[in-house]
C-alpha cells in the first residue's frame, strides 16, 4: 500500500515537473513573440498540458486531468511568470537538457499507459503515448503560426516513440509495471540525450529543389 | 414556470447574438485575406462557435450544442454571408464595441455556468468559461495563420476570466444563479469597453531585443 | 448476409484509399517545407485521418477508428515513406484528379452516415460529413502553417457538402442507403471532377483593395 502512494506520487510530481518544463518552452515562445502577459501564460498553459489533453479527449477520458487538476494550471502559471519577469530562466532548458528530457520521458511513459489502462491496443497505445510527449510542442507551434520545430530538430518524437513502445511491449509481455516504465523513460531519456550530443537528426527528403 | 422559460429564451437569444457578433469576425477576417464565399463562411462559423465547442469537448457534453442545434449555424451564416456582400457590415464591431463585447461577457458567464453544472470544480469552471469566450478568435486566428491577436490587444480575455470567476464564486457562496450571472456579465463588459476607451493592455516582458 | 459483408469490405477499402490518397497531401506538403522523415510521417497521417477524427470526436465515438484501428495509420504511414524517397509519386494526386476526389466523396458520403448514425439531426449530420472530407486538408495547412488551400480553391468543400446532404436526404425520404451513397458519392465526384476541369471557383468578396 505504502508503496504504491509512493509511486503514485512520484509519478505525479515527475508529471508536475515535465509540464513545468515544457511551460517554460511555450512561455519562452510568447516573450519572443512579444506577446503579452495573458499570451505568455496561455502558452505556457498549451505548450505543458496540450499533450496530455489531446490524448484525454481521444480516449474518452473526459474531462481531462490537466483540466481539472488545479496543479497543471499552477505548474504552468509559475513557468509562465517566472519566464515572463526572468526570460533568461527559459535558457535552463538548453543549458540543461536532461531537465527538458525528463519531461519527455515521463509524458511518452504516462501516455501510453494511460491509454492502455483505457483498453486501446498496442499500436494506439503507442501512437497516443508519443502524442502525449509531443502535442504540447506542437500546439504551442501552431499558436505562434510556426511550422513545429520538432518537425525539423534532433530525435525527438522517435525518442518518445521508443519509450511508449517498451510500455505497451511490456504491458503485452506481462511485465511488472514499475520496472517497464522505468526502463521506457530511460531508453527515451538515452536517445533524446544522445541525439542532443551527437547532433542526431532524421533524413530530410532529397532532391527537392525549392527551398522554403 | 414563466420566469424560467423567460430566462431560457433570454439566454439563448444573448448567446446567438453573440455568436453572431463573432462570426462578423470571423468572416471579415476571411475577407481581407481573400478567401473565397465558402472559406468566409467557415471562418465565420469557427469564430462564433469554436470557444463553445472546444468547451463541449473538453466537459464531454457532445455533440456539442453549436453542432445540433442548426440556429448557431443559422446565425454564422448569416454574419458570413452578410459580411461578404457588404463588408462593411464587420465594421459595426469597432464602430459600436458594446455588441461585441456583450458577445464575449455572454460566452464567459454561460460557459462558467455549463462547465459548474457538467460537474467541473471551481478553477477548471473559470478557466472554462474564459476559453469558451476566447476559443473562437483563437480558431479563427490559428485558421488564417496569424498569432492570436488577443494575445496582444487590449484587456480582452481577463475581462472574461473576470467574469467567469463571479459566477464560480457566486455558485461555491449559493448565492441566487440569475443576479451572479448578470454581474459577472456587466463586470466583463465593464472590464473590457473602459479598456478599449483608455487604451488598457497587459504588459509585455522588457529586455527582449529581438523583434519579430 | 453475404451482401452486407461485401459492402462492409467494398466501404473499408474505399475508405483506407482515401486516407492513402489524402495522406500523399499531407507526405507532399511535408517535403515542400524540407520536414524530416518523422515530420512527413506526421502530415501523411493527419492529412488522412484528421476530417474523421475530428467528427469522432464532436459526435462522441472515442477512441475514433482512424486511431484505434492500425490499417488506417498503415495506409498513412505508406503513403508517407513512398512520398519521402520518391517525391514524384505525390504528383499522381493532380495528374489523376479523379484518384484525390474518390476520396473526398467516400469521406464525404461515409461521415454524413456515421453522424446519422450517432443520432445528429439532418444538418449537423451534413456539416460534419463535410468536415469529414475537409478537416484533413485544415490541418495538414494548419500544421505548415499556411491559409487553407481548400479556402481558396475550385468547388472542394461544396461538393462535399453536395455528396453528405444526398446521404442525410436518403435517410429523411428512408431510401435504400446503399444506391443513397452511391448517388451521393458520385454527386460529389462529378461536381469536383467538373469544377477541377473547368476551373469553377467560388466567388471572392469584391471591393476589398487591401491584397493580403
Amino acid at each position: 500500500m505504502d508503496h504504491t502512494i509512493l509511486v503514485g506520487t512520484l509519478d505525479l510530481v515527475l508529471d508536475l515537473f515535465g509540464t513545468f518544463m515544457f511551460a517554460l518552452s511555450g512561455a519562452a515562445a510568447g516573450v519572443r513573440h512579444r506577446l503579452d502577459l495573458f499570451g505568455v501564460l496561455v502558452l505556457a498553459f498549451c505548450a505543458g498540458t496540450s499533450g496530455g489533453i489531446l490524448r484525454d479527449l481521444l480516449i474518452g477520458a473526459v474531462p481531462p486531468t490537466a483540466i481539472t487538476d488545479w496543479r497543471y494550471l499552477t505548474a504552468a502559471v509559475l513557468a509562465g511568470l517566472g519566464t515572463f519577469w526572468y526570460p533568461g530562466i527559459a535558457r535552463i532548458r538548453s543549458a540543461v537538457p536532461l531537465l527538458d528530457s525528463v519531461g519527455l520521458a515521463v509524458f511518452a511513459v504516462d501516455g501510453a499507459k494511460k491509454a492502455l489502462d483505457f483498453g486501446l491496443g498496442p499500436v494506439a497505445a503507442t501512437v497516443l503515448g508519443m502524442l502525449s510527449a509531443i502535442g504540447g510542442g506542437l500546439v504551442r507551434d501552431i499558436l505562434v503560426s510556426e511550422v513545429p520545430v520538432l518537425f525539423r530538430s534532433e530525435i525527438y518524437a522517435v525518442a518518445a516513440l521508443a519509450g511508449a513502445s517498451v510500455v505497451v511491449l511490456g504491458r503485452a509481455l506481462s511485465l511488472p509495471a514499475g520496472p517497464t516504465a522505468v526502463a521506457g523513460a530511460l531508453l527515451c531519456l538515452g536517445l533524446r540525450l544522445t541525439a542532443i550530443r551527437r547532433g542526431w537528426k532524421l533524413p530530410i527528403a532529397g532532391g527537392m529543389e525549392e527551398t522554403p
